[in-house]
Parts: structure tokens; sequence; C-alpha cells
């Protein structure tokens, strides 16, 4: 794994004859990296093995083509592509069978009973149209809002680790980290001049330990307590920017005095 | 079962060693039966037994308190009582602990995973505030129009049969027998008349089978698939039931008169 990158070769090797489903995600929340999802597509079918993916991250920023890629099955979420929240979807290839999630009504083909968020999933359904005729222009506008953020990171801000890599990344995901800075004591700086960022993912705030992902990817435990993530979007500004860029010149240099002192 | 009613006596008996759980619809939703919750509640606890109520008909309906009668769990649903739809609750009595729902992110208490839907949360919370501040009242209003409904039926049309007890009975439930008459023809003619209702439950709308409540309270088939729900709500006008009535009277004429040719 360099950067988060899936080595394919131990994948290919992994599978055995057990093996029914290979499930990525398509793209990590933390870090932002993207994964080469046509080539383990291809991995799977060569094995006869379908292929999920977590589009979560990725979907409404990164160009998606279930079947130019050979994806079987995607999951994605409203709230990731500015729909309403609570809401959520399973692509399925046709031909491809599988066991209903919840037991009871006929609601969604007999695969998940209880009557339908019909709000949320229209919602749903607009977000999805939105997010597909914007797409190029989206990543093009938050991609722009990361690059300058993360220049002048490593420009202005000494002692630091940009986390993943940038060839292969989620347009909007930056993942700094700065040595000697507790992530924790960095966000309730930012927190407290209006700037919401995390340390590791959303599912896991409150939690104390050092984030998995980081962790896996080879860093150790006192640079992975020190990342911050922070997500750019459709409706930041480079002025919101500049503010988070200076706010964190002043932060990280105020916890690190605290250190040293 | 006596319209639908459960057996306390057989209910007891059917307790072995290996329960640990006694489940049961609060009310029915097809013939609307409101089952004699504290008691059930009693016989569970003696037993050392977890009692557990769908109360997705009976919220909003009737008065609940779940301490007075010994809820240890119980189910809701927010479409029912006037709120979003997509949207439930399961109430859970202190030091009671079950396992989760759904793996993954810690949310709700970490029993089901997922980004919940908070806009359709405040929602219900909403809706339950209103329904529990207006329930005799609401009580009164829909009791009246379905009574007016019922007597009216028995007047007007012959060869029926109500289904149900009329003693305990959820407020703005009708459910009525037409001899003669197919539940789905008698459907489609007060559909064309801007009339919505159905002959058994919304989960199993589209199939042909007759209701399984039916049956079990010994309907014979005829009288089953005969079967016509009708449901009054808060904002259903008496002029809507006289002309649901006078509707009635005409499908039930139309249909009989065809099969009698």
């Amino acid at each position: 794994m360099i950067g988060g990158k899936i080595n394919l070769e131990e994948l290919a090797q992994a599978i055995t004859d057990k093996t029914i489903l290979i499930s990525i995600m398509f793209a990590n929340n933390e870090i932002g990296t993207i994964q080469e999802v046509e080539k383990i597509s291809k991995i799977a079918h060569l094995n006869n093995i379908i292929f999920h993916t977590d589009a979560v991250q990725a979907a409404g920023n990164v160009k998606i083509d279930v079947r130019n890629l050979g994806i079987d099955m995607l999951s994605m979420s409203s709230h990731k592509i500015y729909g309403p929240k609570g809401v959520g979807a399973l692509y399925v290839r046709k031909g491809i069978n599988f066991e209903k999630f919840i037991n009871g009504g006929h609601q969604e083909k007999n695969k998940r009973a209880g009557t339908e968020n019909v709000a949320g999933i229209v919602g749903f359904g607009k977000a999805c149209e939105l997010a597909s005729k914007c797409l190029d222009a989206h990543i093009d506008y938050i991609q722009h809002l990361r690059d300058y953020y993360i220049s002048n990171v490593i420009k202005r801000i000494d002692r630091i680790k940009i986390n993943g890599t940038m060839q292969s990344r989620l347009p909007g995901n930056a993942n700094i980290s700065f040595e000697q800075i507790n992530g924790g004591d960095l966000l309730l700086e930012l927190d407290n001049k209006g700037i919401c960022a995390s340390s590791g993912s959303a599912c896991t705030s409150g939690s104390s330990e050092p984030s998995h992902v980081l962790t896996a990817i080879g860093l150790k435990s006192d640079l992975a307590a020190g990342a911050l993530r922070v997500s750019f979007g459709e409706f930041n500004t480079k002025e919101e920017v500049d503010y988070l860029i200076n706010c964190l010149i002043q932060s990280v240099n105020k916890l690190r005095n605290y250190k040293e002192i």
C-alpha cells in the first residue's frame, strides 16, 4: 500500500476458493486515495468473483461509469452529493441476486422492508441529476481550492507531512500531519474560529484511537495523532481557504509554542 | 381469537423455557383490534420474558403509557402520525440490552449504523409532540367519522359483515366484507371515484392472496376476498364520508348486478 493504494498482486494472491465477493472503497474517506477500480474488477471477474465498491466518497467527485469500470455493485450516499441526509442507494448489476437486507414488507424489490423515505429519495434523485450535470466544473473548482490550500501549507508551515498520494486523490480532500501537534487540540483551535474539520473519519469522531487508515499507510502514532483532514466543497470560497490557512498557521504556532515552553 | 383478540390463556400456554421475547401488535392494521397489552405484559414479566409491541398503528390513535402498560420495547412509525415518511422509533426501557441492527458507524447509540435522516427525525419529533397534545380530540373526531360510516353501511347495504370487534378497535378503522363482491373490483370502482381504500394491508398490496388476518379470525375465503378496509384520518370531513357511502352503495349494487346477470 503506497499512499493507501491497494497492491494488486497482493489482492490477487489473497483470493481463495471461498472468496465470493471483493469489496473495495472506491476512494478513501480520510486520505482521499482513489483505487484502481477497473483493474480490481478485472481481477475479480477473472476469478468469477462479484465486485462491489463503496463509492460514498467518490460519487459526485469522480467520473464513474459502472459498465466501463466493471462494477457489479456500488453503494452511494445522498448527503455526500448535496442531497438530503439519511438516503443512500445500492446499484446492482442485472443478473446479480442477493439476500434481502430487512425482512417484512415487499418494499424496494423485496430487499429492504419498510415505508420508504419518499421525500428523501426524490431529493437524492435530483441531487444525482445535478451532480452528474455539473461534475467536471465541480471537480475543477474544489481541486483548485484544495491545491491552493496544500501548496500554502507546504510553503508556510514547516514540519508537516501530506498523507496519501497527490496522483490519484479525491479532488476535495486534504490530509496533513503536523509534527508536534495533537489533532484534537488543533480541531478545537479551529473550531473556536468557526472552522469545521476532522482528525479522522466522522464515523469514529469521539474516539481517541489514532486513525486506522493513517496507521495502515505506515504513519507512526505521533504523526497519525497530528493529522488534520480538511474537505473542500462546492460552497467554499477562496476567501474561506485564505482564512483557514491563516488560522492554521496561528494555531500550529500556538500549540507548538505551548509544547516548547 | 374473537374479533382478532389474543386469547391470553393460549398465550400463557405457548410460553416455553426457550421463550425470550413476546412481541404483539398493539393494534392490528387490517381490522383495528386493540390487544390487552397490559395483561400480556404481565404474563411476559411473570415469566421473565421481555415484552415488545409493534405500536405502528396504535401510536397517535390510542393513549399509550409505556410504564403503566409494562412495555419494555415499542416500535412506532412517523408517517402514521402525520410525520414524514421513512422514519421510525424503537423505544427501549432502560436496562434492556439488545444486539445492534446495522453494523458500521456508531450512530444511534451504536445500534444502527448510517448517517441519520436528520430532517425526518426532527419532523417526527414535532409530529409526536402534536399527536400527544391533540390525542383526545383526534380520537373523538375520527371515531365519529368511522362510526357514522359503519352505521350508514349497516343501514343502507345488505349482506355485509363487520370484521373485527367494535368494543376495542382503533378509532379510525373500518373493515367490512361485502358478500358476493370481490374487494379488488370494489377498490377499482372506488379509485375511479377518487377514493383511496384497501382490501388488505398496504404491505401486501399487489398480492392476490386473501388477507391472512381475515382468514385467521375465521372468515371464509369469499368473505375475506370481499373485504374493504377504510381508514379515517385527521383531514377527512363528514362530506367526504357521505360521498364515500354514496359511491360504495352504487359500486356494490353495480358489482352485484353484474354477477347476477
